[in-house]
């Protein structure tokens, strides 16, 4: 693999000072020596990355693109993650705001197993966002977890998702929560003669996480909730590949990454991007509007990187969640259009009439002009 | 476990806004619903957080513990990540700084496999700290790697590292760079009758890790490198929980966490503390005067917490890297003291006489009132 990667970092100004900023890093993502080692010229020219455009931003920071070999990150995605983003991570100010590899490299990533047009085959449902709910709160029983999972399932609810703080203290108890609400799910969906997915929260002690997969898709659920910064980016990956299944990444633990716009990853690099390449067909962030600080510009970021050409990846379903209410569903319609999973927990959950009426009303609300009369 | 475990987050000010959004956090990073949510009365005293002490630090910050159940993170470390910095992650301004876990929860962590009086009777050296060096740079090739690793064995050296930007295509090149670099070091020890380890980078595939590191004991080695951040924090854990070897932790796509000082979480709790729960018996971190941004404050921080009492674990080498030099090695001596780990790289392979002369020229600056003649 001859070809090159390209890494886009925001760095501090002014230009000058960026650009030597630039070229430290380059060193430090690859031979890591001082710039006066006595490098061999195979190595400078071959393995240094190469500092490319240095331009300007806004807010007095600069763009500069750094050129790496294709072939440092050939190893997987550990290689490529301490390539791009390694010692760079350490630096104080340093934004990674962009990565494009080369058709080669990303023919090594599968990618979401359904993403978009998998999963609204699996789902039957076409013209319209999907509805999803968590089921929480954490304390709840299991039959009540599986009544509000039902419930949500009856209201024409398309996703139903343990909230990510839904853990269980061993596999015996994550077990039997995760039959009985599946039992419940999946009774509703004999009935209705549809289809509402339970996704439960593959977590645990890392040794179990694949015993704990092949007992949910044993089940006949079709996929689970994961927290790619806990469990790990390429153990998400590695899970994905070889148990392809509808795979819904959660961003807890990630925030630093990108809650401080000074320095870090690029939000929707990380949220949207890099969340694809693991395999997560569906990628939950915060929306604007809600308990976080993310605008409805870099709402829209994240939903256009699930999305956008990335080899032959599928595109992925961002699912905006937090602060989402019925009165604010025209903005949800124009920031993410059709293809975007709801996530909307605690304002379903509490419509009067509980979870039904709330997936209902919310079922209406998301597309009114585009229903297909698939419920 | 009916104990509780305490979470110390610095917030921003003023007092009244610190006490609302560690209330907050209490309910996020539990039942996640609004706070008028209609919670059962066992689910909101016996579940939610409970804020405790809000008090003023400096810069106009204040410092508020939440104590949470343990038995909510008793669910292995993925539970205990989520508990106290899973959704919080995500909060601006927010920086987790301290844990406090009981008894009960620490034990089940084993923790590092030698730690600082393991590695010493392992080693034979006792009243001086350790030598170690990076082998780099990436692109050498393994004749080039084995020759400096010996040669750094040779003059006095004790640990000899894979630079953690060293990664390898496939399996097949790292047994083949691997078992050369370690014939070249074992010879050295069995020529001079005492240990300088060599400790291989274990990165690759998440589905080859165990692999590979099987590959590395098998050889004799006693350890490896590895990248916490990159391979997973609980891949770690259960390595070195199913395979009892020296595991040296490099800080590489962490730094988002602590880099920045107004949020994420506070750098000794990071990498003195985490790293260590996870079983690492070295943490690497960026020294003061280095080319990241650590004060000489923040770098005696790790080293405290890593040695700090701890439940029943064994305490960790501290090893700072980066900007050391013989003019300051006094300085080194005054912050870390006897136990921890010097990571010399670039100015110890630059000495004039290569890295042999280096080797000699940093054991003689480490410890000079304290050789005990044990090379």
């Amino acid at each position: 693999m001859n070809e090159r990667l390209t890494a886009v970092y925001e760095l501090p100004g002014p230009a000058a000072e960026a650009e030597r900023a630039a070229r430290l890093i380059a060193f430090e993502e690859t031979v890591e020596v001082p710039l006066d080692f006595p490098l061999p010229p195979a190595i400078r020219d071959g393995i240094v990355g190469r500092v490319g455009a240095v331009t300007p931003v806004d807010g007095g920071r600069l763009r500069a693109e750094i050129e790496f070999p294709a072939a440092l990150a050939a190893g997987g995605l550990g290689t490529l993650l301490n390539l791009i983003f390694g010692n760079a991570s350490i630096w104080p100010g340093v934004r990674l705001v962009d990565v494009r590899l080369p058709d080669a490299l990303l023919a090594s990533y599968p990618g979401p197993s359904f993403g978009v047009p998998g999963l609204r085959q699996m789902l039957g449902v076409e013209g319209r966002p999907l509805l999803a709910t968590a089921l929480k709160p954490m304390g709840s029983s299991p039959a009540e977890l599986a009544a509000t999972a039902a419930a949500f399932a009856r209201g024409g609810g398309d996703i139903a998702k343990d909230d990510q703080n839904i853990v269980d203290a061993d596999f015996a108890s994550f077990k039997e929560r995760v039959a009985r609400i599946a039992d419940a799910v999946l009774a509703e969906n004999a009935r209705a003669k549809r289809l509402c997915l339970y996704l439960p929260h593959l977590s645990g002690p890392q040794q179990e996480l694949e015993a704990r997969l092949k007992f949910v898709l044993k089940l006949g659920l079709r996929g689970v909730l994961v927290c790619p910064a806990i469990v790990g980016l390429d153990e998400v990956r590695r899970l994905s590949a070889k148990h392809p299944a509808v795979y819904m990444a959660h961003p807890a633990f990630s925030g630093a990454f990108y809650a401080d716009r000074s320095h870090g990853m690029e939000t929707s690099l990380y949220l949207g991007t890099l969340t694809r390449l693991i395999g997560a067909d569906v990628s939950v962030f915060p929306n604007a509007g809600g308990r976080f600080a993310f605008t409805r510009a870099e709402c829209r970021g994240i939903a256009a990187r699930a999305r956008a050409p990335l080899g032959a990846l599928a595109p992925a379903w961002p699912a905006p969640g937090g602060g989402m209410r019925l009165d604010n569903a025209a903005d949800m319609a124009e920031d993410f259009g059709e293809d975007a999973v709801w996530l909307v927990g605690g304002s379903l959950l509490m419509q009067p009439g509980g979870p039904e009426a709330g997936a209902r009303a919310f079922r209406a609300a998301l597309a009114p002009a585009h229903r297909r009369g698939d419920v």
